[in-house]
């Protein structure tokens, strides 16, 4: 199956890392530099007229689009047989934004993240927004997707991971992870947080410092915020 | 003037704040806890069937909108007067997106941030996407319009502030900044970073360390983890 991706960066990434692309839909007079890509990996341009590709695009292309093969996700096992000290998982419960996957997925990559998992249902998916906006990250991110998460915690702490919540109702905060292990951290859903039962699950639970009236941050930024730390703490 | 805000979180932090609110529009049978929280307030409450509230109201609304008094900037010289030990503020040099202003603003009520400065041209401004995004803090934030980024720059300098930009094209990390004094930290925009002028008009430059393929994070995310820095680092 193809999806139609949009924006300069994330196609020149696609390109770049060998996606498959189908055919690239450019507007004459823009995106010269990825045309010169293109024609260096014989992929199939074709020309439209501002207004055709306003018509076939979503808001923002900046002049290019591409019908791309669909993104893929990784089993677990597969991702768990890729040996490595100190592994750093993500798992999303619930998050719906698609600019929030995106973004993180930009962190993932910054921070060497090894794997993001994301649930079948309830979750947003890997589609052509989150590719936009993680600015060609999503190439270069394993993304797990599983059916049940309690079942893959289970997995992981069978596999030696420490499972770590985030929210800001404990009083452990992100300073106080042990950095040096296996570990999962866990971002909740934009609005009300982790699920009961993936809580209860957790090995601990930490916090973003913080003061002000609010009380909560951006889904995104928290995810960024636990993510640098472990990175920081660990030297790499 | 008025504008028109959706949302649970901001529109119940602008009720408790204080904010003008000249009506309420709700869907029969959502937001009971705000709708007492009207009551106590004397709000006018209009009740519109959802058919009716789709149309009045931008997709996300949750049932519920308020015509509300325009969001107001501050001046930097009333924002200058305030008086305070190690004073922090953010300029913003050309964001364009109102989800990142919004993530940003949560940032900055989170870590104590003075003040935000954002120039009348070429940037997004408060507005009502803003609004929702911010989830309330932007009740809570200064923000400071000025005209002229070049000319602020100078008057903070006057007033002992530290310039600090951000850009990846840089020795120093968010690391060697010195949090002990009136800081001054620059997010350029989401594509192009800082502007030319802005970038040699800084006392230096600092970049978050990151590995990875892309080499880039969001802007909020940046943001979030300069300011977090400053705020782990003061102790506060």
């Amino acid at each position: 199956m193809a999806t139609i991706i949009t924006g300069k960066n994330t196609i020149k990434e696609a390109i770049t890392v060998g996606r498959k692309i189908f055919e690239l839909y450019v507007q004459p007079g823009t995106n010269d530099e990825i045309l010169e890509l293109a024609k260096t990996h014989n992929i199939p341009v074709k020309e439209l007229q501002k207004q055709e590709i306003n018509n076939l695009l979503p808001k923002g292309h900046q002049g290019i689009g591409a019908s791309v093969q669909d993104y893929a996700y990784l089993s677990l096992e597969d991702a768990l047989a890729q040996p490595k000290k100190h592994r750093l998982y993500l798992m999303l419960d619930g998050v719906e934004d698609p600019h929030n996957l995106g973004a993180m997925l930009r962190s993932c990559d910054a921070f060497n993240v090894d794997g993001v998992i994301i649930p079948k249902n309830r979750s947003v998916q890997l589609n052509a927004t989150v590719a936009k906006v993680s600015t060609g990250a999503i190439e270069h991110v394993n993304v797990i997707q599983v059916v049940n998460l309690s079942q893959t915690i289970r997995k992981l702490k069978e596999n030696g991971f420490w499972i770590v919540g985030t929210d800001m109702d404990t009083p452990q905060t992100i300073h106080e992870m042990d950095v040096e292990a296996d570990l999962c951290i866990i971002i909740g859903n934009e609005g009300r947080g982790l699920s009961r039962l993936v809580r209860d699950n957790c090995d601990y639970i930490v916090k973003v410092p913080m003061s002000g009236h609010i009380n909560s941050l951006n889904a995104s930024v928290s995810c960024a915020l636990v993510l640098y730390e472990v990175y920081r703490r660990k030297g790499e």
